[in-house]
């Protein structure tokens, strides 16, 4: 979304190289609008979408709780006036000493889907609560997860259970039906599996409390995708068919959610070019941002951003999209050309949006010699 | 390869975090295996391939040139001692204003691969050399190249002439046969296709006189590699082949095959788990490094690197090996499972070798708080 303070910003800065800009107006108004429809979940911002201390600062004054996936990401939340009793430590992947430094920095709430990580913070962040993931299929998603997060919802029974016999508080349960989900039923499956775990630790007399229902929420890049009403609505329907009366505390865990389309990248066009003299040959246009300068999610052309041009609305061409590095695996989109006017030539500056999640952070730390996204936050 | 130094270096490190360190002499062993095996043409350096100051002021030290890719490349070679006159800018996409800031550091040799870099070139850099990608098909390569750099022969011929009638002095051919190319014969193909660019243009007055035959020399993972000998036999027998006499000057352009075997990763087992209960269920182990932490070449499980145990010997069993990040495209090797022994556990150090290329600049910039690949050169 190129807000009218975006533009503002864009006109007002000239800049060598790359950028990417992000509306904190958007990310506030992402918050409201999600919370709204979701009232019962408590949002914990999945912090490795953007870690920029300014959304950090604006999350935390208001009201959101945090997902960190390490020691650092729980510094930064911190740092941004965050206390510690709203922060998960939600990476089932954890270093037995980063608990540890965790459970120091006042965290007391950690994700696992295993038993030895039940024992790592049994050990070290004694009495904590802790939550089970699941693994579901994500299918729809058009980021999928694969299997490296969760575990069978049978397994998750024995491990909150040996969390409970380890001291730990036995809290509930988490999924992620995968980023960028599309289809609002996805949830149902997941929370479906969720409610049988309730149950078969219920009749143990181990009562969980929580489903962390994830993320997934998306961004609108090309395709419009359902509101966050919807979501709302869809999520309910399916606790109350799950849970009956007896609704569990909720959590989501948007990143994408909350500030994908409150970003904007400018880049520009370095060259524009073809392969051969057949005049049909494709037409690329390369651009001083890629795969390895913050646009790693167009890894198999997952995640299509809208680009903008100066000629928009001009007769068009197929373009493969490629960036700037020497690296061939560098090229954003081949199979599904874009179509760019054909009038776009080198020095052009092009808008990329619904880029103010996982860019920067994805940026490669001088690869090729080019520095890492430059950001700014406004 | 573990060699002796760098076991030295490892038993006297202490280290809270995966690093990644790189052997000097095995550097230089490389750089001279390989000019003895091609005496006539002369080396340049891939700097993308690991830009370490050691590295490249080793390098220097000993001769070779260097192949950069951006200007921050251009200057850190300066910076290792080596002359302009020993660089060439290498990429083919190229903002207007970085030839022009190469051409005033004194750099006189540019990649192309159409005419619009023609016209850049020869506006900035007037009376440069400038030498003609062209496509080859890079079939065999682990690390296969895309049609990303390069045009036809044919277009090449006018890229060629369109050079020479700007004032630039057309120098000469390149190619790539695909990094990690353990087909000797695939320099025989381009090759041909390179004497044809040089016949067409002789046919014309223009007369170049360089083949730039890029890199590919493969660095050993877990399968054998043909020596850098055999490489040099089969490339000496192309070239006559095609050119007969009348030899052209020859460039080679190794990044992976001088730096690749040189280094090793030492990583920390994090996690070892299962997903379900089933006995038979697939062990995950996780690394405290991931495709996000260096090992990006993992991607689609293209480059096997091999990994070193504290209990290598002992029984084995097929493990899923996946990063420490709380991204789900961050899974080492799934398709294609690693046996590793049953007894590695939580905490034990592994060694991945041959990881000296491609590594500490593929590591993402913080991405979920970890730091980049730290890096030591001894």
């Amino acid at each position: 979304m190129v807000t009218d303070r975006i533009n503002d910003f864009l006109r007002a800065t000239r800049s060598n190289e790359p950028f990417v800009v992000v509306d904190l107006d958007v990310v506030r108004d992402n918050f409201n609008r999600l919370s709204r429809a979701l009232p019962e979940s408590r949002v914990f911002y999945a912090v490795k979408a953007n870690p920029a201390p300014e959304i950090l600062a604006l999350l935390a004054k208001l009201g959101s709780s945090f997902d960190a996936a390490s020691v650092p990401e729980i510094e930064m939340v911190l740092a941004a006036g965050a206390t510690a009793d709203r922060i998960s430590f939600g990476n089932t992947i954890k270093k037995e000493r980063d608990v540890a430094r965790a459970y120091e920095l006042g965290v007391r709430m950690f994700a696992v889907d295993c038993p030895e990580e039940v024992d790592k913070i049994a050990r070290v962040a004694p009495r904590s609560r802790v939550f089970c993931r699941i693994l579901t299929n994500g299918a729809g998603a058009e980021w999928p997860l694969s299997r490296k997060f969760g575990c069978t919802p049978d397994m998750a029974v024995s491990v909150m259970r040996h969390a409970f016999d380890s001291g730990l508080e036995a809290y509930g349960v988490s999924f992620h039906v995968g980023s960028q989900q599309p289809d609002t039923g996805a949830w149902d499956v997941a929370l479906e599996d969720a409610a049988r775990v309730f149950r078969a630790l219920a009749n143990e007399g181990i009562n969980l409390k929580m489903v962390n229902m994830g993320g997934g929420f998306p961004a609108r890049y090309l395709k419009d995708v359902p509101s966050s009403q919807d979501y709302g609505k869809a999520i309910f329907g399916a606790l109350r068919r799950h849970f009956g009366n007896r609704l569990p505390e909720t959590i989501i865990e948007p990143g994408r959610g909350l500030v994908g389309d409150a970003g904007v990248i400018r880049a520009e066009v370095v060259l524009v070019s073809r392969k051969s003299e057949d005049p049909d040959a494709e037409r690329w246009v390369f651009l001083d941002i890629g795969k390895f300068g913050g646009l790693a999610e167009t890894m198999d052309e997952a995640i299509r951003y809208p680009i903008r041009t100066p000629h928009d609305g001009e007769r068009t061409t197929p373009c493969v999209i490629a960036g700037p590095t020497c690296d061939s695996a560098d090229v954003l989109y081949e199979k599904t050309p874009y179509h760019l006017p054909i009038s776009l030539t080198i020095g052009d500056e092009v808008l990329i949006e619904a880029t103010g999640a996982y860019t920067t952070t994805y940026a490669a730390n001088g690869f090729n010699g080019f520095a890492p996204l430059k950001s700014y936050v406004i």
